[in-house]
């Protein structure tokens, strides 16, 4: 069968001379021009950004990275020790940790603020506006995204600093506003004082800077990747993997199943 | 049984009040001061790296980044359709794919250009080691990486511009200039001229960067990582993995095995 | 810090004289002993399956092992190409489609059944626990998992299949006959007749077999693992990765983003 | 562009009315007639397998299904805690780790002794096969795939009961032959007794059942897929995951890198 076959993009082609990308020339405009999280920012919203949305988008990259021995660094090293040969392996079995519970937080906290504004209507007030959202999230007995951490209990370090830099850029919009207000009310709601915590600051900034929050997600684990490489080569250097593998296996006690 | 248990790391760690990476604090000296690739950089390196150093680097990314349709950018399509709620999933997918024939070249090459220079020793003329490289390869059997392209058979634009980076940086070393000895020797060897193409090209500017050769294609798949996340974006806004899908399964034939 | 540790499993321990599984002698109690499947039964649900239950169980594994160029089967075939040296990535990243589209029907389904007959409480007539169930689905804009399918839209032909096999077997409980009973009465609030599908028949026979409704994804990929390995076995023999690649690169037209 | 395209396949198709795998109907022939193991087996091999054959492959799958807390069965437990909604991307993180280290030898062992035996030419003595193939790895220093085990020190025990299956089913061929004899003749090269150990044993079953060298890993993968259902079915019901995370974090300790 004859068939006409068609697959639009907007991103990468090619010709025997020449390299296109996002519509400019690769190898003239692009390469030592533009930066790598530039690049990143523009291939996912498909415009370019403004030097000072690369430097709070980077901020946000650069507080995502590391966070030493998480669930999924490990997994990466232990990746690593079994199949040693296949460096994307062990890349993509730290990543596949990426999901609700540890790296979703950026994502669930940028599209809570973003439906909550959108639910918020035509009121201004961020303070009232937090205070229902988070009446409404207790009612729901949901968590608020971003709020809390099991080590930062009193401050998370990085919120500051990213509210920070969004204040010097002309970038503290209504999702770091709304987030900086639930930070301030919630108490009132919930009788106790938690931190924003980074996790949370940097959805709200992704969203202010107006990149897609199905796609918040996609930035932390590309900030992960280079955490994840740092784990790897620092595995190669100096392995622990095999440690913590016979410290689990060592340690381990058979209790047959109850029921 | 009671152990004394420790894991050392010269990366991230984190006390109730700070948290630190690479000896840095995280918020008050990287976030906001340090570029993503800069970053990047220094966690696999282990070592802060120059301005100019950075400008290579992120060039190199840059490069990497998107080559179009390839088949780790359909199979991360692919498996975006078949599981929308796992983005981590489809990303992983495509790193998967970072594997010794397209992605790896990259890091084949520069470990290429490294042993060579190893095994020549205290010979300085790089056209003389290119060609004694050339043919060792040759009566081996083995392709030369970094050497040929399917699409840019007579340049890749990507070379001449990655090495005038170099060049402009103070950074053009013995790996970029031993491959460009390659370029110039290789049809003395194999009868016909063939193209340096930018994989390998990217690999000779990350060994002389001073990179881990084994780590190299780490680098590629963290620029595929920002590549793939704009495919995603894409196939989010503008589907055609489903198209790809019923393309393949309407034309599938049944021929039942031969043997 | 000296601690103790102790990590508790009823799956696999050793000695240097004996490897255990269940509680089991591996050499002595299981090798030539045990199925696959009906060891993969034991593994999940903590408990030795019958005969009967091993048959359907196998039969709903066979079911669900191949669909010809699914999604998930095109994008393994495309990762091996492009690392070939990975088995284990290309078979990953075919799993990794394992997700809510193609191959979570079969979990939807379980999952589907087993909280309308909790909902049920009292009520013993399976058509009208049906009739209540999908009402409240089309009310609330829902699909009812496990009904119809893209190509078989008549009649799924494992559906009558897989029913025949637990009648056989005396394994048809009610979460089969609930989903029977769907089949009769959907109808009269949906205005047309759809079909069973496979992988919804396979929910309810799993949900019957007691097996944890959380997990009945997992049989659906272990399942698909065999057949994965079946199509990256046809690619190794008979490639066409590269073909859909070419057939896609080859028919890429740009298109600007518009917005 | 109008082409004609085609993608022959040997497996699964399927029309409005029917499912055919393998050539048969999938309801008809083969759901409830033929096993899981069975299936996977004609999958990649293109050929039904005879009961005998049956047995001693699924003898091989239940032997490499689980072998407690190995680094793959960790890593697949932390991805689930981190990313509990993705049970694919926890068994394909699993997966990720079946290389060359751990899961790699059940495949390095059958190609070994299949080059071994082609090598051998018309030599039918398999001792002196042994001995040669012994001293040459040794010449090589390359380890003898499948030789020792760093726990069963003396004897693996699921060597003999493979062997015995085998020798039952009347397949104990040429591969499972030389690698008796590499058991018997080895201490007169290495100076020591090791002992045959249980993957390297599967390797030699699945090459004497015929089955491509270059796929025997995705025999492991299967097995161990399996395996992993079970690990994360106990991660679920009695988790470890964040103990081993937060043993690992507890004992971090920073060490600046030295170099």
């Amino acid at each position: 069968m004859a068939e006409e076959l068609s697959f639009p993009t907007g991103l990468g082609t090619s010709t025997p001379e020449t390299i296109s990308l996002l519509g400019k020339d690769l190898a003239a405009d692009l390469m030592g021009k533009v930066g790598f999280g530039e690049l990143a920012f523009w291939l996912v919203a498909g415009r370019r950004p403004t030097a000072g949305e690369v430097r709070l988008f980077e901020a946000v990259l650069v507080a995502l990275a590391d966070h030493g021995f998480t669930p999924t660094a490990i997994a990466a090293r232990l990746t690593y020790l079994s199949a040693p040969d296949s460096l994307q392996g062990a890349l993509a079995a730290g990543l596949l940790g990426g999901g609700s519970r540890f790296l979703g937080v950026t994502e669930d906290c940028g599209r809570f603020l973003a439906d909550t504004l959108v639910d918020a209507g035509t009121e201004r007030d961020y303070d009232v506006i937090a205070l229902e959202a988070v009446r409404k999230a207790r009612e729901a007995k949901k968590f608020v995204p971003g709020l809390g951490h099991p080590v930062h209990k009193e401050q998370d370090p990085r919120t500051p600093v990213l509210i920070a830099i969004a204040e010097q850029e002309g970038l503290r919009g209504p999702h770091l506003r709304l987030f900086e207000a639930i930070g301030r009310v919630h108490p009132q709601v919930l009788g106790k004082k938690l931190p924003l915590n980074g996790a949370g600051v940097c959805g709200a900034a992704l969203a202010d800077l107006g990149l897609p929050t199905d796609l918040l997600r996609g930035f932390a684990l590309l900030a992960r990747a280079a955490g994840l490489l740092g784990q790897l080569a620092e595995e190669r250097r100096r392995p622990i993997a095999n440690d913590i593998y016979r410290t689990v296996d060592r340690n381990a006690v058979y209790e047959p199943r109850e029921d």
